[in-house]
């Protein structure tokens, strides 16, 4: 990847599958994991490889959840951290939320790996000047952001085996979960548990794009960016989210882009 | 995958993906296969994971192209060998043609390996009664098949690197050669040197798909297996072929399953 011009039109994408690649050698992430990158990969392509508008408003709606609700939480797996992990702790840091660790292969030596990674991020950001917009100690509110998931003491109803360990402290007495990249299964427990759950998920057919309370379609990394400066700058939502309308808007999007090339 | 039914409807596509990350373990695969893998799973998802009319169409037409060309060759890459490996040497003994092991990121090891797997595949397709239309002896026609690739004593002109290898006696003297999932540049150097290509890529838009001579926009073991029907029993075609408008077609499959969901 170092003779990736800095130019080359689909430079961020390249880069991407590269971290995913290199994530998958040190043993960060599942089997699968490069699979569901490669199909994530594809809908982005139809998508153009940018946020829609519609993206671009659930990424503000659940911005305003995030800072509105009472104990919100980032549930994050392998392909999170490995390609939006510092995006998403510099979010963490502006809403004053813990990001927890959460595995559908769920696997001691992972999860040690992950927060292992996501406390070097941490770390790394917590050095950083931080956004002008930000108001107050940035190295200390990076600092402060608790990085979950080591200890799975609570038990997600509704399903089975490690996929149903969650941390109490986190996701188990969470009431608004943003989990990017999350199954299906899952998602249906959390949101029949009486939990707000927004995802990041760019296939908009899939069953957890339409379980969520709101779906961001959109690649992780990119809107993970738009949610710090969201979060920076909340704008006040009038009226309902029809998650269902933004789905649906994704889909033309996708439609279209097929029907112009 | 053990305790995947046989009635479930996504069954062949998760086998694949089983398949894709067993040969990877292995050492089969590049690392960014299963990130190929994936975007045509993508790609596949929305073509309803079946064989278009005009995918049909496409693969009766490079059916009748190896029958009538004088030195055709099947070239096939790691993800072609394991996904397809015992399709295609079905359909290179029908053909009499050689099998070409043939990488984009090559490596001995890989070479070895994949040379290998084939000459395994090889042996147990010898040892199947064969299809009833086939006239002669199967196992002997079989075992006829010769696997290319090992050797790599030719340049194909306007690559550069490993990439531009290949066996003069397979790709290198070759009039058509089917290469399931080639890249675009190799696609463009080989269309360049006269020679036709004939490919199978999921994703109608790609460079290799717009490239080639026909393209079949198909999932690989699924049109490898229509192949060796139409190679049995192939049907005359009239008039020239249009790809590009296959190509369109194809599209316009994957934008109405879009509108549809």
């Amino acid at each position: 990847m170092a003779d990736l011009p800095e130019s080359h039109p689909r430079r961020s994408s390249l880069l991407a599958r590269q971290k995913i690649v290199d994530g998958t050698k040190k043993g960060l992430l599942a089997d699968s994991s490069m699979i569901a990158h490669g199909r994530g990969e594809a809908f982005d392509y139809l998508l153009g490889e940018r946020t829609t508008d519609s993206a671009a408003m659930a990424i503000r709606h659940v911005a305003t959840l995030l800072i509105s609700a009472e104990r919100p939480v980032i549930s994050a797996n392998g392909n999170t951290v490995v390609l939006a992990g510092e995006s998403l702790i510099r979010v963490a840091a502006v809403v004053g939320c813990p990001i927890e660790v959460n595995l559908y292969y769920r696997t001691p030596e992972r999860v040690f790996g992950l927060l292992s990674l996501l406390q070097e991020q941490r770390d790394s950001v917590a050095e950083e000047k931080g956004p002008s917009e930000f108001k107050g100690d940035w190295g200390k509110a990076v600092r402060s952001v608790r990085l979950l998931g080591d200890e799975a003491d609570f038990r997600i109803e509704g399903l089975e085996g490690p996929r149903s360990l969650c941390t109490e402290d986190g996701i188990g007495l969470g009431d608004l979960i943003l989990v990017p990249l999350e199954d299906g299964d899952r998602c249906e427990a959390l949101i029949s548990l009486g939990k707000q759950v927004c995802v990041i998920d760019l296939n908009p057919l899939s069953r957890t794009a339409r379980t969520a309370s709101v779906t961001i379609v959109d690649e992780v990394s990119r809107a993970s960016i738009s949610l710090l400066s969201e979060v920076l700058n909340p704008t006040k939502i009038e009226g309902e989210w029809d998650n269902d309308a933004a789905l649906r808007d994704s889909l033309k999007h996708m439609s279209n882009s097929i029907d112009r090339l």
